[in-house]
């Protein structure tokens, strides 16, 4: 048994809401917040500062950011895309950033409205001001394990988009399987070599479940020696009315797994499961992880 | 990448239905065993020979054996529990059959309302009445990896009841995580051991994604060498009506997780899914599986 201590990072927050048909109130964010840093999570994805009109569930990022536990323990952390995103993050008190840019150049157009030139281009301005604020940026990539408009990505450049982020200045790297198409062999094929290349730098990794490999990925990718993944709770972050299309893996789920197998995270699943099973009933419509309904 | 051939046998038909609130008609199972055999499917447990007061789902067993698809290529078989019930199975010119013991006393007794003991003698005496009508004989352990109402089950008494089922003259073996219990360290641990004592004798490995492990394990069988699975198209095999119940690792995911890995299975997973759209259709309910909606 090995007993590795694995670092896990929430994003039901932010990947979990940014999808569904109604706005989670402000007050239950908080309520989840707060019991998700009393389950022993230590990193929280609370927020993205993205235009209101685009994304309206996170229209509240400002409210929410100054109204998070005064927890010095806990990394609460906010994405942003552009200098713009940066700014009000900075305003809003906000300390780790997470950045990311999509390997595929169709899904860059699609998601984010630029090419996989300019958003590059971006990148580097908004990893520079972030830095001049003092604040940590985890950079990132989507799309890594293939892209629903491609197909398979090159991992050339995989490799050379990281190499570009660590060059910005980013003190993490997040890898993001955001289809879910990745497989176990992909993952012990590229998650090595990633990890030459970023050193010292800590990976993270960002799985889907949307193919029922997410959990085997997580699996895999242990085997590689990864130590960080992100997860929602409840695995939130597909569209729930689309059935099939689940969403990131489950925080419950994937804690279980990991606990199975000897590694520790300090995570009480009971607790995380119970903020799930009240998301459930507020949303009306189950949520694709399986540990919070076997918890009840 | 590693071009092994790996042999899926399908097992909706049998465990995928005993549960159900509804008796699957006659005419679909047969015309999605007719279907499965089309989409490349080579072994097909096809019904189990109990009592239809116990199992009503079951009834139509002999009915139908009797319309099976002629198909020398394809090997049907049936679940027996008892004498009386492989008698029935010679009747309806059945050739493989397969026979299984809890490896948990109390699940055996709550579930086959037998101790373990008496078990492992009716098991003698089915194999060798099996063997004197030329039977092929598949014997089978249930909850290898955890009981629900014993947890963790002794490593020792399921290797005791292997080479016990071996010395009665079984032609393959299973073993099942039928509670989904089961973790991969466990399947490292487990199934070179099981591997080693079974010899030239094959093993199929039988799972459940209950607590959204199944994929992971399969991944982690694999990898000590294991080729043969046993899975349910659409993951039919918990209740569907109870959130989280879920069952087999379903045909589909499983074979489209080995396909992008590398392995062969000669199955088509369209005609699969296609199948497992019709019984959830038929079913009113959805299946657990996630590939037979992104197949659509």
């Amino acid at each position: 048994m090995i007993s590795d201590s694995i670092i896990i990072e929430e994003q039901g927050l932010r990947d979990g809401l940014q999808n569904l048909p109604r706005i989670l109130p402000l007050k239950m964010k908080l309520d989840f917040i707060y019991r998700l840093v009393d389950s022993g999570i230590r990193r929280i994805q609370v927020t993205s500062f993205v235009h209101p009109k685009r994304v309206p569930a996170m229209a509240d990022a400002e409210e929410l950011c100054a109204a998070l536990p005064q927890d010095k323990d806990v990394e609460f952390s906010a994405l942003v895309l552009n200098n713009k995103g940066l700014e009000r993050a900075v305003d809003a008190g906000i300390r780790y950033v997470a950045a990311s840019i999509s390997a595929s150049d169709t899904h860059s157009r699609k998601n984010a409205n630029k090419s996989l030139r300019d958003a590059q281009k971006e990148f580097r301005e908004v990893t520079a001001l972030a830095r001049q604020h003092h604040l940590v940026v985890r950079g990132g990539l989507q799309c890594v394990f293939g892209c629903r408009y491609e197909g398979a990505v090159e991992e050339d450049l995989i490799y050379n988009i990281t190499k570009y982020q660590l060059d910005c200045g980013v003190q993490e790297m997040a890898f993001a399987d955001s289809t879910g198409m990745g497989n176990p062999f992909q993952m012990r094929r590229i998650l090595p070599r990633l990890q030459e290349i970023c050193g010292d730098v800590p990976i993270t990794l960002h799985l889907h479940n949307t193919e029922n490999k997410g959990y085997a990925n997580v699996v895999a990718a242990l085997e590689t020696g990864i130590k960080q993944f992100d997860t929602a709770y409840g695995g939130l972050g597909g569209c729930p009315f689309i059935q099939g299309a689940t969403g990131n893996i489950a925080t419950e789920d994937t804690v279980h797994l990991l606990h199975q197998m000897g590694y520790t995270t300090g995570i009480d699943i009971q607790k995380v499961a119970s903020i799930s099973r009240d998301m459930q009933e507020w949303l009306g419509s189950p949520l694709p992880g399986l540990m919070h309904s076997l918890l009840m």
